[in-house]
Order: structure tokens, then sequence, then C-alpha cells
């Protein structure tokens, strides 16, 4: 590790700081910015991708103030980043360093993967500082943890865990996914149980070696929160894994349907957010609103709705090993 | 489609005008680049992310200046250039524009996957030109196809399909990789048989809406060279999809175990090889060649074996449809 400790015991002493496990998703789209600001950044850059990816940056940069004090954790969704280019990706560059130096932990929801050393390359942009001839230095996409997707097998998922033990840093591996079609390949039964069961176990596994002193592992799940059925046998399945947990709010899923995620301590899983609480501000609820008011509300909403549901506030971290 | 034609009959014909189906993996490893090259680079811009950088993208166009005359696509990595942050993603975007300039196809193997409105900003991002205000711009990571994976089922496919068509561009979906650990999650037998079967009758059903005049459709598979079995009785399953094969050289497979990826014509799959190429200088056969005298050997040596082993060169585009 380069001194920053273990990331579950890092992500559980957050949830405890702040009292809650919301994650606030950092998935902003061009056309559902507020029009002052999407403006402000034509009038200095034109009509180009550049205004665009500035657009995106002063935006998070605003929900950022808004909720940094609320939450543990912010997750920028790299497609949103990667499809203005190379500008697009400098605004992920300063979203990430500008949430960091706020004091939020970061997970890159990129769902990498690859084989061998392929994959010690994604491990390495994204998991820790960057080996440079003979020197060690922070690397531009560096961030808490990533999401990855583990159809490749162990040789694909190994490089990461390495990367990420190395660095006191986490992983997450797709299991369950949220959307509709998720069935269509993470439901086939084999071997008398579905492929997302298969995939538990496995990443259970993983993580084994890793666990942290609040007795989570550094080796994440993501199960969504629009299948609470199946993210409960889950949750028995794999008592070690944090999960991320992705499909409330815009999704569907409510705080009743998450329930099942968490541990009896309010630890083990976080509840990512991202449309309703980016553009809350376009919804009548929060209409009267400027952004940054809306999204400040609707995290507090959620975090409410979170507490009533679980009625517990993460408190303790480090006594919830199980 | 923006007027470039359909994909699948732009790479048949780019295969029949070469004479081959062999795709160069720009691969790069600074470890592994010549010594010199890398040296100059770090003359230029001290010991930095950018020099290592920089060292990638002259390596690759001395690559792309040796073989371009000869094969008929070029395949960057995307792990490789993300490893260094954004002046990596430079290096890629400077890599990808010399390789179209010089009348290649370029396939971008990122493995991307998302779902809905998240899968449809890396659509944007690499398969086509962007919309950004009022105006279509060229996307600066923008490629003919991309790699993909369909761990998230049909609503993590659709938007890449969609962009793919809109713009006579092409995707290739994991269906059986090459790696050892491949048969985890993919050989998982479900309704009576393996997942990738499972998989590759979902790719075959997706792509058909997209079929170009060469009967092959938009909609590719990635199948490993290094299960021939497995690729044999996938190609009887899937008529319409061209296969990319990784595998070739060095992870081991050779011509004569991706024969069974090609339909009678020489058409239907395009193979792969990276290290064995970019670093046959390093390899005792080629060591007294420098590295791009090397590549060039290293090619024409794939070539003849391919050939050999299809005992027939592709030469009519159009005639093969199946």
């Amino acid at each position: 590790m380069t001194g920053v400790g273990h990331f579950a015991d890092r992500l559980c002493e957050a949830v405890a700081r702040k009292g809650n496990a919301v994650v606030v998703g950092l998935d902003p789209r061009l056309e559902s910015l507020p029009e002052a600001l999407v403006e402000a950044c034509r009038a200095t850059y034109g009509s180009t991708t550049r205004a665009a990816a500035e657009a995106l940056w002063c935006f998070n940069r605003d929900i950022i103030d808004a909720v940094h004090d609320l939450v543990p954790v912010v997750k920028p969704q790299l497609a949103f980043y990667e499809r203005y280019g190379l500008a697009g990706m400098q605004a992920y560059v300063q979203t990430v360093r500008y949430a960091r130096d706020a004091g939020l932990l970061v997970i890159a929801d990129g769902k990498r993967n690859d084989i061998g050393p392929t994959a010690v390359g994604y491990a390495q942009a994204f998991l820790g500082p960057l080996q440079v001839f003979e020197q060690t230095v922070p690397g531009d996409f560096e961030v808490d943890a990533l999401t990855v997707n583990a159809f490749l097998g162990s040789d694909g998922i190994t490089p990461f865990i390495d990367q990420a033990q190395q660095h006191g840093r986490g992983l997450f591996v797709l299991v369950k996914t949220s959307n509709a079609s998720s069935g269509e390949i993470q439901d086939i039964a084999g071997a008398g149980r579905p492929l997302y069961e298969h995939l538990g176990q496995l990443v259970e596994a993983w993580g084994a070696p890793s666990r942290g002193h609040c007795g989570y592992s550094a080796v994440g799940a993501v199960v969504g929160a629009t299948y609470p059925h199946q993210a409960q046998a889950l949750r028995a399945l794999m008592p070690h894994t944090i999960f991320l947990v992705p499909g409330y709010g815009a999704q569907g899923a409510t705080a009743a349907d998450v329930v099942g995620c968490f541990d009896a301590h309010g630890y083990g899983a976080i509840i990512n957010a991202s449309r309703s609480i980016l553009f809350a501000f376009r919804t009548s609820t929060y209409a009267a609103m400027s952004h940054t008011a809306a999204a400040r509300a609707a995290t507090l909403q959620m975090i409410h709705e979170l507490r009533q549901a679980l009625g517990t506030t993460p408190k303790v971290p480090g006594k919830n090993a199980v």
C-alpha cells in the first residue's frame, strides 16, 4: 500500500463520518445541464467540443460543492467524458481532482475488462500511482476504485486485484446489473444456479485475501437495486463483499429495495443515484430551486429515505466484522 | 450512413485489396520498445509521462509505416494508452489518425460496455462523428469499429448497433476470448449449451438487420484462436458474422488453428497478432533486423502462413454471400 490504508476500511470510515452510504453518480449530459451554465461555456469557447467538456466540468464542480459535506463517495461514469474525446477526459481529470481535494472517495465507473498484461494497463491507469521509467508519479486517471467486468474470468481480474492491494484501492466487479435485459446473460442457469450467483461466489473468493479491519474486502460487487430479491440472495452468499448498488431513483428502485444489501450495522453497501440528484432541478419537486440547491435537497431526501428504511445510521466502523 | 459505406463491405474490400486478413495489434509496452527510440523521447521530454506517451506514438508510427501496404487493419488496445493518462490518450489519437491517413481500417480494442444512455456515450465516442450543439464534428477517439462486452445484454448492445449502422461502423462483441481462464464464465452451460454459443446466437441475431453486400453484418464477434474447436462450432452457428480472432503468435495459436474461422473464399475472419509482430526484433529469428524491418518480415511470414493454411487468397468481395 502507498500509505492510504485499506480501501474497504477507508470506505467504511467515510460512510461512518458522513452517516450514510450515498454515492452521487457524476453522469453529466450536455442536453440536461442548466442552460445558463452551458451558454457561458459557449460564450467563451464557441460551439466546440471544448465548450461541451468545460460545461461538464463546471457542472460537476457545482454538484461537488453542493454535496461534498453530505456524502462519502462520487462516481464519474467514464462514457460521458470519453464521448468528448481528449477535452472530455480533461473534464474527467479535473472532476476527480476536485472531488478528492474535497475529501470525497472517487469510484471510476469504467467497467474495464481485458486479460493479463492488458488488464495491467487499465489497473495502472486507474488504481494507484504510475511507474514511468524509474519514477512513481500520480496518474491522470487515478481514483480510489474502479468498476470492472469479469466476463473474461480470473486472468482478467487478478491484475486489478494485485494493483488494488498494492495501493490500497478497490474494485467493484459486475455481478447483477440494474438494467432490464441483464438477465439475458447474467441469469443463465448452469450447474443449478444462475450465472450471477456463480460470479458472486467467485468475487467473494477473489476478495478473501484482501479483507480489511472492517471485515469487508477490497473486491466489491455491482448489484442492481432493481433486483432486490436477487440482491438479498447475493448478500447471503457474499458476506465480506461491499455492494455498489445502482438503480436508485431515476431507474425506479426505492430505499425499501436496497435494505437487503446492507448488514445489520448499515455497512456493506453503497447506493448510487445519478440523474435523480444531478437533474433534480428539472423535476416538479425541486423546480423552484437552482441546480445546486436542488441537488443538495434531493441528496438530503435520499439520505433521509435510506435512514428511515434501514432504521439505523452507520456509526461504528470496524465493529461490524462479519 | 455518413457516406463511408457498410462496415462489413469496407472490411471485405480491404481484405481483398491487401490479399490477406491480418490485423496488426498496436499494443505498445514501454519496456519492450527499442531503447534508442525511448531514449530519444526522454532526451526531449525528460523522464515524464509525456516522454512515455511520445515513445508509444513514435513506435506506432514506425510500425504503421512498415506494414500499412501489407495489411488491411490495425487494432490499438486502449489499455496501453489509458495507462499514461491524457498524454497516453493523445498518443492513441495520433496513432488512429496516422493509420487512417495511411488507408488502414482501425478497430479500437476497448471492450466497452454499459447500458442505455451510457452506452450511447461510448458509441458516440468511438463509432462516428460527434454531435456537439448544432454541429457534427470528427470525434477524437473515432474509429471504424470497436470491441464491446455483452455481459449486460441487449440494452448494452443496441446503442452501439444503432450508432454503427448510422455511420457505417462496426462492432466486435466478445463471444469466446483467447485467454486461459475464459471458460470460467464463458463455458458455463445453461439450457444445454455453453454461454459462448448462447452469445453467438445473440450476436448473429443482433447483426441480422445490418448485413452488407458481402453477406456479413456490421456486428462481428471476438473468437479466440486458442480454442479452434469452439471457434469452428461458432462459425457454423454464425454464418453472417465476421470473427475478429486474437491469440495468433505470442499467445500460441497457429494458422492451422484459425482456418476454421474463415469461409470457403477466405473471408469471414480477421486474424490479430500483436507482440509477435511489434516485438519481432526481440526474437532470435529477426534479431539482426531493425524493429521496422523485423515487423515487416514477421507480417509477411504471418500472411504466408495464413495463405498456405487456407489454400486461397481472398480476391472477390461481394461474391461470398453465405
